[in-house]
């Protein structure tokens, strides 16, 4: 019987959530929705569905040190840090090696760390259903958010026939994945049904992730050889890693795998599911005032409605005559930008960035 | 011959410049356009016409800590505190008063602490033409300012025939003095010609305001009489005026006495002047990126035009998508509203009163 394992990808650059996240402070560590991290949230919500000692977080050298503290239950030699990003295909190889050590036929989850889930029981129930069909049959399967808005933030999967049946609950074949639509196109998927958002959930085996990678991406493939080497000999991995993560190809395992793999099956999720992709959707998670804003800490709003107000420590963030707006107020930083804007904040933090000591502020 | 003086009037709520002024930190305390408290460059800017023992300033209890350190040259007995604040017809009297105790025949100016004025030689050359026409005469001078807009927020004085002639330049005799007008009305006035803002900027002797007192606001003379007695005396001053000044009625002395003596002349400026009603006055002083943006400290604007954004110490402030608003960063507290609102914070600092510890902010 093989075993479980669940690995956690908690990396991100920190930007959507700036000036509360940092390069060094992702969304995952911070409370965005909530009031413990959104890792420590994800962590809380796995609890039980495999040992402690099974459960691996992928993260950067630069937030690595605060994962450890969010993550006290997680055994330290678990938490492993990726000396470059090299997008998704890349901490997937990594997961199965680091599952393919210690099971080689394990079964392992990949799932992200910041989004948000409230029906934990439903979420637990998909995910043993996920895994129960990951260790009968040698397939990938993903679980699908069915959309609620015509979304152009994530990949759809379009649903094909039906697969098979676990615990009582209907998995489908993926006819195709479909990346990031035009809005136009993203309605008609909203429209026709039988597309789910791809939330980069995924559950499969070891050895079908070997092949997948073995076949579809063998220049990847190649370079995480000496990595799992490394692990079945029980050496220090660090070093090994900061030799070969600069050669591996940034791709994402959506493009690398899925997309080519003939094997793959979706579970519609049965829970509630938010990737509170920038601080609007925080707005939905919080409770508003009469006029709709929504505040943290010492704000006020006078003659405005819908905005989205922060203010840390004692310092007050007063807004006037303005309304849809986001005013986020930090120790040593403040974004002032509109709802509509703050999908956007890559070309301000370039901006910052080219300021005299800028990167202070990222 | 009598003496001249200069009394400056040195007070203000501190809302107009929220968060940077604050009660005890108004307006002329800060340096709000240029890089010293605007007190100071009125100080710097009349130098040379009165001794300093000669310059008086009227100010707050809050602030007149604040204000002797501003005044280094003005001796302190000099600088005069309201213990509660009474308009200006109040401290006009109390001018009067600190300057009949000095020279009964004394002339003197009352100026306003917190305008912009960049020609000094210009204001002085005024200055000396007012001063000489109210000792050679028992009549009240205005310096009134030729309006380049039709603005809402000045009083306007309607000039009237020729009066006469001081050191080459005419004076006016005032046929009225009008109240802050409807946008129509100061188009109408503007279109015109003929009349001037009021600025607050008069010169005037102690017999001929002590006359305009007794015949125009006798209940405002008789609380302001054991004052002079208690200056003639030479008794402390600070106890007769917490017991004088509550009982003092609250009038501007535009209405009390210019408004009703017939002893009126007007001086038309030579000089410059803004009185930097608010916020966006400011911008008419500063340096603007190609944007129009005018930056104070660490702060960005991407995709933004025409906006204000001052931060404090190495707090970043970043704006992104956002046109002609005001984001004002302090230590403490941060305002943004649009330049449209500018001129009506005491609506949100009433609501800021109303917060647990909101008088904290203000």
């Amino acid at each position: 019987m093989p075993q479980k394992f669940i690995v956690i990808i908690a990396g991100g650059k920190g930007e959507r959530f700036w000036p509360q996240s940092r390069a060094a402070r992702p969304k995952h560590l911070l409370p965005v929705v909530g009031t413990t991290p959104l890792l420590a949230q994800t962590l809380a919500r796995i609890k039980g569905i495999v040992p402690a000692k099974n459960i691996f977080v992928i993260t950067s050298a630069a937030q690595a040190k605060s994962v450890r503290t969010v993550c006290p239950g997680v055994p330290a030699s678990n938490i492993v840090a990726e000396p470059v990003g090299r997008d998704t295909a890349a901490a997937v190889g990594l997961a199965a090696a680091l599952v393919g050590a210690r099971d080689p036929h394990g079964v392992f989850a990949v799932l992200p760390a910041d989004h948000v889930i409230r029906d934990r029981r439903a979420y637990q129930s998909d995910l043993r259903t996920a895994f129960a069909a990951a260790a009968a049959e040698p397939v990938m399967v993903t679980i699908g958010i069915t959309p609620t808005e015509p979304a152009t933030g994530f990949g759809y999967i379009r649903r094909g026939p039906a697969w098979k049946t676990f615990g009582g609950r209907r998995l489908d074949r993926v006819r195709r994945f479909v990346e990031k639509p035009r809005l136009a196109v993203a309605k008609r998927y909203l429209a026709a049904g039988g597309y789910v958002w791809n939330a980069g959930m995924f559950v499969w085996s070891v050895p079908v992730v070997a092949a997948a990678l073995a076949r579809h991406a063998p220049a990847l493939d190649a370079v995480l050889a000496p990595i799992r080497l490394a692990l079945a000999r029980g050496q220090r991995l660090a070093p090994v890693l900061r030799k070969a993560y600069p050669k591996l190809p940034r791709i994402s395992v959506d493009y690398a795998l899925l997309e080519k793999s003939p094997q793959v099956v979706v579970l519609p999720a049965s829970f509630d599911w938010d990737d509170v992709g920038a601080w609007p959707a925080v707005m939905k998670h919080s409770a508003a005032d009469a006029a709709g804003n929504v505040m943290r800490g010492p704000a006020v709003v006078e003659q405005g409605k819908n905005n989205l107000v922060f203010a840390e420590g004692r310092h007050l963030v007063a807004v006037l005559g303005l309304n849809d707006l986001i005013v986020i107020h930090t120790a040593d930083a403040t974004l002032v930008c509109p709802k509509s804007q703050a999908q956007h904040l890559k070309a301000l933090l370039q901006r910052v960035k080219s300021l005299k000591g800028g990167t202070r502020w990222l």
